[in-house]
């Protein structure tokens, strides 16, 4: 048998709690979306003018950080031309993300979740994302 | 031009409140969901014990309810064989939910969203989205 | 080679004028579609108040309507536990509708398209379709 | 509760009206979708000639442009191997569009919907749009 370390709820607000600081600090309304180790939704947040089509995608980074154990900018530098994991993006129907803006949820080195910021640049989700580990980190 | 009114993050978080507290009282850890008057998600929450097959469910329900104005026990109670509406619940790539547990949101007669719980049995689901809804009434 | 005779943007106009002016008559806002004779959408009108839901809904009946050549109510009555037809609206990935609100367009005998109605109950969405259709053969 | 606005259908027949004359000049039969803010689908039209494939792209483009408030020719520029957004296009199940030819709807500096224009070239897509949004301005 096997026994999982996986984030709980109160994890999942704590992380999400975090990256609404960062998006309201940098004035970006954003989707939030925390899984667990398996890439399921823990839980998930739209900001009042976060956008629509960012309810997907905040899932879907956070479905392909917790379940690929993998930040989905670097699924983004691996899915190049002529790259072994070229098209990497489209399995899954579509759900692995290569976008910035996902981020595995590392605790006492195992792999226990995934955060998805979307509704800024590429740039500006990966910020938010990371403000929401960190946060995490620190008052957890 | 339309002006449209509907439930922001504060009354999600309300209304997620109400359900969850319900969902532990009656000691059945659920998956809840609350869309906004279009059917788009807002917020998502699957408590500790939620189970992940209604990660989809709740937010399915929360859809059906916001974007039909229909509590999904109605379109249960339609749903039946000989009924013009029979075969509802396969509509929308199957998002339409014809499974107890999701109600609508009003406020000042108007529709403004919908709530969805799933984990329990549907009797459950409904009481607990239920619960959410008089929460949210009684504390907004 | 095959000659196809099938509705034009002038005809989708007309059902759709037809089909609105009776939603408006019985206060129902609706979604309507119009597909051409292989089930491919040629117009399509969401009413100020018609639900979102019903944007895929109406599509389906269409859909189902133009491309079956057979009116979803005719479906819905054959998709009955024990019927050769049951659960016939599960195919096409669920584009297949048996709720009643879809009727096939014919002209001398031709099937030439299709229109769904949908945001009323099965009984108003199968008034406002055939409201259009007899406002087009009325009126082309 | 937030107050949203965005575009109803006369505003939506106006779009297409001035999107449909742009490519009746050039000679180009086109889909033609409006969406509203949240990128749910308000109307449709397929002129006589315009390609069935350019149903679902027109409407995905609209999607992206009322949902994401971005120009699918924006995605297009960010899309490409090495940016952090490469990979955009597969996201939502795939209604992401990066292909020229949607273009958010702006009025009073508030994003109020999305048009999508497919048939043509890229730019000749983009050149209908953009008509679309033009004559709406000026004659709303």
């Amino acid at each position: 048998m096997l026994s999982i370390t996986r984030l709980d709820i109160d994890d999942a607000h704590l992380l999400i709690k975090g990256a609404r600081n960062k998006a309201n600090e940098i004035g970006v309304p954003m989707c939030i979306a925390i899984t667990d180790e398996s890439g399921n939704l823990i839980a998930f947040e739209r900001m009042n003018g976060g956008k629509t089509h960012s309810i997907s995608i905040a899932q879907d980074k956070a479905f392909t950080a917790g379940a690929a154990r993998k930040a989905t900018h670097d699924y983004n530098a691996a899915n190049v031309p002529g790259s072994l994991a070229f098209g990497i993006d489209t399995e899954c129907g579509g759900r692995i993300s290569s976008v910035g803006g996902g981020i595995p949820v590392v605790v006492n080195e195992e792999f226990v979740g995934g955060i998805g910021a979307s509704s800024g640049t590429p740039q500006q989700d990966m910020e938010v994302a990371q403000a929401g580990i960190d946060y995490f980190l620190s008052n957890r």
